[in-house]
């Protein structure tokens, strides 16, 4: 009898053929005019997750785009582990810089084009072909698992919460495992163990109940846009430090093992500067572009503005101004604690002539799995095994709002494990999927269970 | 024979019937369902000046809303006076507001109340009552005298230039009369011998070609709204004091006189304050608000803007961020040099993470008539007489664009003298015109003459 991995040695013409069946329904989520595609997608999944032989499937309602569910649990005295992916997709404009129609997938030089391939579709069809190929295989799988695919991650994962909240029986877990991560590079696998929290807050700095004439009131009135400046400037310093004190009190340093995990990791500088038309990189001084990213609390302005953005030329001086500015945290910062620091704060060193409010927005709490986790170590083992190279231990400088939410709510753990390259394209025209590591990833996922199945129910 | 000041006195009732009959044509510049009453006035205004025995009344098109000229130049050998007022009016909203339909005007409380009572059309009715008085009275005038009122003062005079360019030989003069001030309080008259200049720019600052993710290019590329809020910052000090090299080097420092005359004029801060809602007041450490207003150049944000101003968050570093800013400039600061000073600070202080432009968006010289200039003088004695009060010596913190045209185009020294008060409601509701201070401003403005008719030609 054939191993889940030699079926998948077999199974590559037919994993493909089904992920193009997938692939060609266009479920944009934030496109009003996709909704019954986005409706047909969770249909197609909940089928499939049936053919492979998972039982119970359905797509579960939520206030938005549904939820698909599957599961298997004839594993007893085995844990149960919940693998994550979202079925639904970004929108596809510019459509003229595609080289082929984006839901009609074709293969080019060993890529697989289509929207989807990689963010996230294709990470879903890796864990059905690989669940598929162990219950062919062996009739069983080594674990209980079960399946979630969200319909709205591309849209901030709106509803999420809410249908984590209402089915926690449903979904209870002893691991989180969540493929929606890329690897470092072809061959070199990555783990996610590690992301970024966030405050977001707003500054409105008053100076008077109306614009001013700026011949007769300036030089008498406080110009709150200079006001809000001088605010900035004492929030952080011009190489990149944060002033408001306490802010790092709470950062959990970097570890050897993790600084020298990052340094493998390599950093092209060139081709980010590329990328975005950046000058040069900015950041808090000491730290590697990398470590600030994943290991450095930030504090950035998300939008400004007061007085006139008009043509020409107005002469006033503004009533008021505003800025959004957040921060992101990292492990052990608190966001509540931080808040109330920044807040505090803006309060102290605000100028006196002007008013000042600042109104919390929203927040997020960092996430990390200790690198040392069994979990970690578990799926750093299959990954070895798999591509023949330890995988790099990586944190994300973002925030992924299904990981926090499922960490909260299952109080489980997580681990972030992709398998698709880091230049897919996701979210840009011409997204593709490398099909070399898609072969590889349905090998490493079928790895995975038998290493999880060994841990602690 | 009556003399024109005992003539004036006996004709209060006819001057105010005739300035009754001026406020009831609606002409606002700015709406363009105006127009026709726009030109309706300027018609009405030709034939009055032709009434009280101006010659030459003409209503000169220009690109916009016409002017009306008149002269009477009898007076050979004796120097030439143009008197310049406007006859265009604010709009009148919050219609709400008023006590009575603004353009029916009624009187309360020794008031007339109506748009364009003080701002301008009693004090065009001043001077043409004036004016009618010395010829009723001595059938001449003791000077040369040329009258001009300008349709689009409120609209920032956009032909202005354009038409005095166009009419130079035809409003050649000796000396400019310019009455669209205030007195400093009622039976306090007030000569205006300077107002400020401008330089107006918009800094943009870039940082990438699109906006990026703050997750994961926060604490990797640099903040454009940071990096603006850090020229700000380098541009003016907290206490605000303006830091670009030379900025204050052609400021002409204020004599004992001025001060003097300065202190003079009552400012009331509180008055200020609850006007506007301001918490406090802020300028330049050293000088009292009069003098930063009057005497001192500024740097004033006008506007801000950059990345997300909607609702609730968006998690982006903005691509770009932009400030316009302007400068007062006062004698003898010369708006080239200081538009250049300016942008050579900012590209010496800019942070080099970050691509900086600075764009000139206007400029406007600062204008002064020295305070012993022999105009001002004559002014001085006549005010005096009439008044019984030494006229204030005062500037404007403000710019008069008609005032630059003429002095730059005719080459003339202005003289600003207004008979109302600065509580008239110019540009707000229930405008209004004091009735004692409109009798007084008619024979202030026929007394004026005989002082200016003994200068140099």
């Amino acid at each position: 009898m054939a191993t889940p991995a030699e079926l998948l040695e077999d199974t590559r013409e037919q994993g493909l053929k089904e992920l193009d069946d997938f692939l060609r329904i266009p479920s944009i989520s934030s496109q009003p005019d996709h909704a019954e595609d986005v409706r047909r997608a969770a249909a197609h999944l909940a089928e499939r997750y049936e053919r492979v032989g998972l039982e119970n499937a359905e797509v579960i309602e939520t206030g938005g785009h549904p939820a698909v569910y599957a599961d298997w649990l004839k594993a007893p005295g085995k844990p149960t582990v919940l693998v994550y992916g979202h079925y639904d997709v970004q929108p596809v404009d510019p459509l003229e810089l595609w080289k082929s129609p984006p839901f009609e997938p074709i293969q080019h030089d060993g890529q697989l084009l289509a929207r989807g391939s990689s963010d996230d579709k294709g990470q879903i069809a890796i864990h059905w072909q690989a669940i598929d190929a162990w219950l062919k295989a062996t009739g069983e799988l080594p674990l209980n698992l079960k399946v979630i695919a969200e319909g709205e991650e591309e849209i901030s994962s709106v509803h999420f919460d809410e249908f984590v909240k209402a089915n926690t029986e449903r979904l209870r877990t002893d691991y989180c495992v969540i493929s929606d991560t890329s690897m470092v590079a072809k061959g070199f696998p990555a783990i996610t163990y590690g992301l970024r929290g966030l405050i977001y807050f707003e500054v409105r700095v008053e100076a008077s109940r109306v614009d001013m004439h700026s011949g007769l009131m300036g030089g008498v009135a406080p110009n709150p846009a200079q006001a809000l400046a001088e605010i900035l400037m004492r929030l952080k310093d011009p190489a990149g430090h944060v002033l408001v004190p306490g802010f790092y009190d709470a950062v959990r340093p970097l570890g050897e093992e993790e600084r020298r995990q990052y340094a493998r990791v390599p950093f092209d500088e060139a081709a980010i500067k590329a990328t975005y038309g950046l000058s040069a990189l900015h950041g808090e001084p000491g730290f590697s572009p990398t470590e600030r990213e994943w290991a450095r609390p930030t504090l950035d302005v998300n939008g400004i503005w007061g007085g006139y953005q008009g043509p020409g030329s107005k002469t006033i001086i503004p009533a008021w101004a505003a800025a959004k500015i957040s921060c992101r945290l990292v492990p052990d910062q608190e966001p509540d604690e931080m808040m109330d620091a920044v807040k505090d704060y803006i309060e102290t060193v605000a100028p006196k002539t002007v008013r000042v409010s600042v109104t919390e927005l929203s927040q997020g709490e960092p996430w990390i799995t200790p690198m040392d986790h069994p979990l970690i170590r578990a799926a750093h083992r299959s990954l070895t095994r798999t591509y023949g190279k330890e995988p790099a231990l990586i944190r994300s400088g973002g925030s992924i709002p299904a990981v926090e939410v499922m960490g909260r709510r299952l109080n489980a753990p997580c681990l972030l494990v992709g398998f698709v390259l880091p230049d897919s394209f996701a979210h840009a025209p011409n997204e593709r999927l490398d099909l070399d590591s898609f072969y590889a990833g349905r090998r490493a996922a079928a790895d995975l269970w038998e290493e999880i199945a060994a841990l602690q129910a």
